[in-house]
């Protein structure tokens, strides 16, 4: 039995245990799938296909109302890789949109998908931005049925304008599209962003900044 | 006014309206968003972005159920770029599938897309089957609220094992994924594959190969 | 010389010629170059090779300051596709940033683009935000000679914190980036998102909502 | 010499040495090459650029005749990345076909690529078929010297209508291309799939599905 | 029958069919197959799917050798979407390579792809450098049927090193890799690159370089 | 304490860590960033998100000249992946190019980047050649505030033809462009090319093809 010096292997170790997700692409496949596999800290990688299985690809609960108990009235439950590991490489992703009677899902964007949207029940406004220099609002009421197309990375939003609760069904183009509302990341930031910047930028009092900023 | 002799024009753009859709990749994109601007006989570009409306992203009907009454006992509706031109250069787009009580979606392949399914009422077996070597069997029985991945190119079928109507939404990680159903592709192409080819591959009798592709 | 009814092939060619920019992608290229062609009103495909000329590849006047006498005291010059037909299909493009002391370029983000920014004059104060839930903000004051990266669809803003007017060179990893800049996305959409939308979403006074509405 | 509790450790190197490829998509690379460099179980990632050496790019044998004595006649001797590491990341591999008499490469697809064949010796009747709705049959007859291509994703097959052996290279356009064989998929599935569900699908009696299970 | 004034349409027209080659990305398609549609000049898109046939997937003559009769002694015959117009979009190709004993192919490399090559016949060397800063050189003699990669990007060779024909087939990740012979790019372009530069460049004397540039 | 027998463990281990870099491709993004993590000996994946920090995304240093005596006259400093780790998987990064007075950058290619160069000072010569079989040769003389592309994979080269230092900035559309000297890689490879090879190539001497050989 071999006595080794493990001084100098284990902070190497423990700085690989300390590192986090490998995937950094999603477009094509190189094999039928690739499970994530997480190891405590962070790393992740394909799962040994021979111990794969059916609930690798599977999720429930999602017929369960999200609770729309908070300030905008509104609950979105993802359904990305995180939570459905077998999506890993396979570039697409869901997740159950509740709105509250006049609840919204406020302005916000996905840096990295395309958003396709089924309204299962209720009445929906929704609308998306183009970019500058146009900054065209396209808006629509929808009823149950309608499907709706957010192109990636424009900033939109839901609103639920009936007087029932909104149940919809968003599909996105990657396994990770990423959330970026509006609010949170200007005014909600961590540390917060000075309010001499966003004073100039928006051209409003620091009275209001900072209200804004106590807020998110 | 100048008179022009159009006989050597006229093939050059008759010959050009024969011809069809020009987006041949997926990938990322390169402006908001490319809305399908089709040419009577095919050519399909970007329609002028001034031009594009709300309507463009919008497509209804999607809470209406297919006609079952067929052998297979189900109906797939589509939501592709010829159905919703706002989803061109999108990467994704959806399905409603219905299927009846022990109906089945018969074993398929999408060439160009992974599948995530929603189960919206009633009780679903659903499988899928790995590349060779192995050719392994994945299957589940899925209830309302359920959500199952089945990795881009693989072949994989649902079955309603239930005694209620079957509703499920799928969304697909292109915006025209294709579909290949096993049976009919094989004996039910035209035409037809010699039954030579079929007999040898499949071990069969040449009877059973005719009856085969005389059902499909 | 035949005489033909050109009352039907009018329209089509009005139609084709009212549609705009064909590339839709931009990862990797089928030939050295494909210089945009322009046709009137929109339809852009490759110029043909033997009509290139380097001054398809060339653009001048990038060491002329922008004007910065505007509310946020900042001006960005885009060396973009659109600008220089040669970076069609090439995946990169330019812009000079001048910002004047105190002056900003407001929060934004680019859809389709990470950023690699280098100071050539002044100090200045830039940071971007994380999506969620973190929206983590970094943060860092540069010199001349000093290099900061934006990824990709995050919001970022730059501040000049010094006496002098600062220069800096923006390069984007897209022919065609996009800039959505957050205050002109959401209070000055054409039309506008209806108050109730952003007063429930920001949780702010309808009359704070209407200020900022008019100011953009 | 530190002496350490190996027991925490110990588990978490385990369970990374039985994870598999790390390589998830082939589009563009990243360095000149990416040698794969397996670890026992299956973790995979770039060999160390100084240890590689030619021997990585090579891979000898494909003058030599596969054995086709077998059911089908045909044999296919692949060179995919993992037979020939320096492939990696790559996007390109190959296969020689060898055909007896009569003999068939059965229907197949290649879920991740394009096949571009060349005959080498013999005569081979080569055809493939379309998606839904059309399943178009396009069909050839090849000598010494011709090259078919069968686009990604498209069931294909090819026969030796000659009295010789037939001899052909197949070149893909993914360095793992994956093979699904219709019959293995459909009636050879591990665990097999519910006779019930191929009963419906192919509208054949149990026992055509019970024997055609038999024989895969 | 309306008369229309032509002068105004007719340069948009002619412009138009001066353009070439629409599709500049290759990685993933959209349909099942885009086969190229040549119009006069240049401009080709997809021809109308219900007009492609067989021959639009086939290519004949690749049995037949090149003529070597040539200062280097070797002859390509390329097999890319230009001769074989169904590989548009399909992201693969081929070439046969005939060099005459102690023939060489010289330095060259493909901007656009992968190259994976098969002896058939002869003794053949190969090799290929790295990029900066370490230039390494990997080379190996190959026999028939022996097999080996020149990675994208990469200056490569070959060398007939016994004393029969050398006869290969070279598939390339790309359907259109374009090839940069280092010889004639730098000593044979058109107009020719200033002599003072490749004086500099390669240290050597006027007249070497002047003798140079009269060769290619 | 367990007592484990680590001689079976050591050489995974250690073979582990002398892999390197993990990413081996760069298009799209998987989460906001991924900042290069590097591990003793090599390989590299994400750092913990929550050890990120702001000088991961930031290099200083690129006001500073570099030093160009040497035979060809000129300096590229490279800002790619490896000095500013947080462009990982960002696909974009800068080099500042120094060339004294009549000094060049010799004719040289990007294999996995398009560049954009501007001019900060002096006067530049610049040109591209493009591939077989035209060799074309773009050229164009720059001045301070000019911009000019360079097509990926292209040879292309560039010369001060003033009085005055040259000072310009490059964007390269890969964090990893790398770099092919055509002179060092051809005549300065390690192991040499064998002359005979260079020779036949160039239908030089074996006199001029040693100089050459000598110099790189």
């Amino acid at each position: 039995m071999a006595i080794i010096n493990l001084s100098l292997l284990l902070p190497i170790l423990l700085l690989a245990l300390s590192l986090s997700v490998v995937f950094a692409v999603d477009p094509s496949t190189l094999q039928d799938f690739c499970v994530t596999a997480p190891i405590s800290q962070g790393t992740s990688i394909c799962k040994d296909p021979k111990l794969v299985e059916a609930n690798d690809f599977f999720f429930s609960g999602l017929h369960l109302a999200g609770n729309t108990s908070n300030p905008v009235g509104s609950k979105v439950t993802p359904v990305f890789a995180s939570q459905l590991p077998g999506l890993n490489t396979l570039g697409i992703s869901l997740a159950r949109i509740d709105i509250a009677p006049w609840g919204v899902n406020p302005p916000h964007l996905h840096p990295r998908a395309t958003e396709i949207l089924t309204v299962l029940e209720g009445t929906l406004e929704v609308g998306f931005i183009t970019s500058n220099p146009e900054n065209r609002h396209f808006t629509k009421n929808l009823q149950k049925g309608d499907v709706f197309v957010f192109p990636i990375g424009l900033i939109h939003y839901q609103r639920n304008i009936g007087y029932d609760n909104v149940v919809a069904i968003a599909a996105l183009s990657s396994q990770n599209p990423g959330v970026i509302t509006i609010g949170n990341a200007v005014f909600g930031a961590t540390p917060v962003i000075s309010s001499g910047v966003l004073v100039k930028a928006f051209q409003l009092d620091r009275t209001v900044i900072n209200y804004l900023q106590s807020k998110f």
